[in-house]
């Protein structure tokens, strides 16, 4: 074990934990991006609303999958379920963002203080998932050669509305060498519940990115020679439409901070 | 063109009618099952919910997506969109199902007399889509055969459960021949977006099916020495469920009687 800048011990060897650990290592106060930990088991995004809320982001998910895959949903008031057994969706994410009327208003790491009975919690799939199998394809991830966050962009697609919801699509950007763009493509394609296949190859300026270097979320990573941008759609899109849509409440978690869920990447894998 | 007993006149060859075309037909009051109508389109069914019970049978279907895939959902009130562009929800249905209570009340043609501005449509995959391709690799599928309605049946799976929402999984029921029941799971797979691969193969009393001869929807069939039944999770589940948890109001299509909308099958195949 080292010490961290966080409060807690940082295990060496964070690949190997299982979720139950990783998780209680964050409820304990740890807050550090997610990246890396429990190798194999799915990681997830977070978006919480209070019940007269829940419809539209619902909906709003249904009608845009390849950002926003449901991978679990639960109940009002619910604070764990079967992707955190024995967990508590109120602690076990490092690090939160509370948004009131689209405002950022706070970045706690521990939600208790903001619970509501009424709030419904979705459980969001991750790109993190089809990383792994990235890598074992042989392809490099820039920003975890790097140790940063993946950079992650408001772009001009605009996502599907959804009765008060609506907003940009958020889209994360790893540059890939030219001669694996293909294979980068069916790997991901393979996992249609964590965003699946890229929605923009080798164009920032088409999405109105027109700086690589200055991501909306996360950290900006080099793009060698050779490269070439590919764009996934992002689980931040519900904060983006949070941040548009202005509800009067909702929680999501920090960028990069995910929930490490119980269930396997390979839950996830279609034929 | 030739009579049927509906009050419209039936096209010959009714599989190379547009989808537009198909749901004027109807519209103009034929009644009639949709199988082999507009080859290519995808078919889809129905379940229409007041607003405060949309929450509940989206979640549904959510936490169902192998018998509750959701292709698309018409906001409160609205009666048209993408699946069936110029179409008209209320009309455009051969036959459809009212429950008040969990009872059914009404199959009316036309759902002019039962329509409410708070409405809300949700459209589900139908597994016509995959039959199309199951025929093209060389299965022959019993119900089309005899021209009948595909057989379904309450299983003894229950679904998972969503708010006021519960009840069993329905499954539809087709016997292929033991040297191709590789190739049927293999090449529906690949629809995961229209029920996919089998939820059973080979033992119907397992799923507390007693009696293939006695379906609890559709038409029976026979299944030929050497066949073997193949079970697929069914839309017509939200319908079970409503039956089931008795909410005031909910409307169906009559099964085996569908929307035809304007997607192409193809839209649903996954690599």
């Amino acid at each position: 074990m080292t010490n961290t800048p966080g409060s807690t011990m940082l295990p060496e060897d964070r690949t190997t934990l299982s979720p139950a650990q990783a998780r209680e290592l964050f409820r304990n106060g740890l807050a550090v991006p997610t990246a890396g930990f429990s190798l194999g088991y799915a990681q997830a995004n977070l978006i919480i609303v209070p019940k007269d809320q829940a419809f539209d982001v619902l909906l709003f998910s249904q009608r845009n999958p390849k950002s926003c895959p449901i991978l679990g949903v639960l109940d009002a008031g619910e604070t764990s379920g079967e992707l955190l057994k024995g967990g508590d969706i109120r602690t076990d994410v490092p690090k939160y963002v509370v948004y009131e009327n689209g405002v950022k208003v706070a970045e706690p790491t521990d939600l208790t203080g903001y619970w509501r009975d009424d709030l419904v919690t979705f459980i969001v799939g991750c790109s993190f998932t089809f990383e792994t199998a990235l890598m074992e394809g042989g392809i490099q991830i820039a920003h975890i050669e790097a140790g940063v966050n993946v950079p992650m962009f408001k772009s001009n697609i605009r996502s599907a509305s959804a009765g008060s919801m609506s907003g940009p699509m958020v889209v994360s950007m790893r540059p890939i060498p030219a001669s694996q763009v293909s294979d980068a493509v069916r790997i991901t394609s393979r996992y249609p519940a964590v965003h699946g296949a890229p929605v923009h190859i080798g164009n920032p300026e088409e999405l109105g990115i027109m700086d690589l270097s200055k991501p909306d979320f996360g950290d900006p990573v080099d793009i060698p020679a050779g490269h070439i941008p590919v764009f996934w759609a992002c689980g931040v899109t519900p904060q983006a439409a949070v941040m548009e849509s202005r509800p009067a409440l909702a929680i999501g978690h920090a960028p990069g901070h995910m929930l490490i869920t119980d269930a396997r990447d390979s839950n996830y894998l279609v034929p």
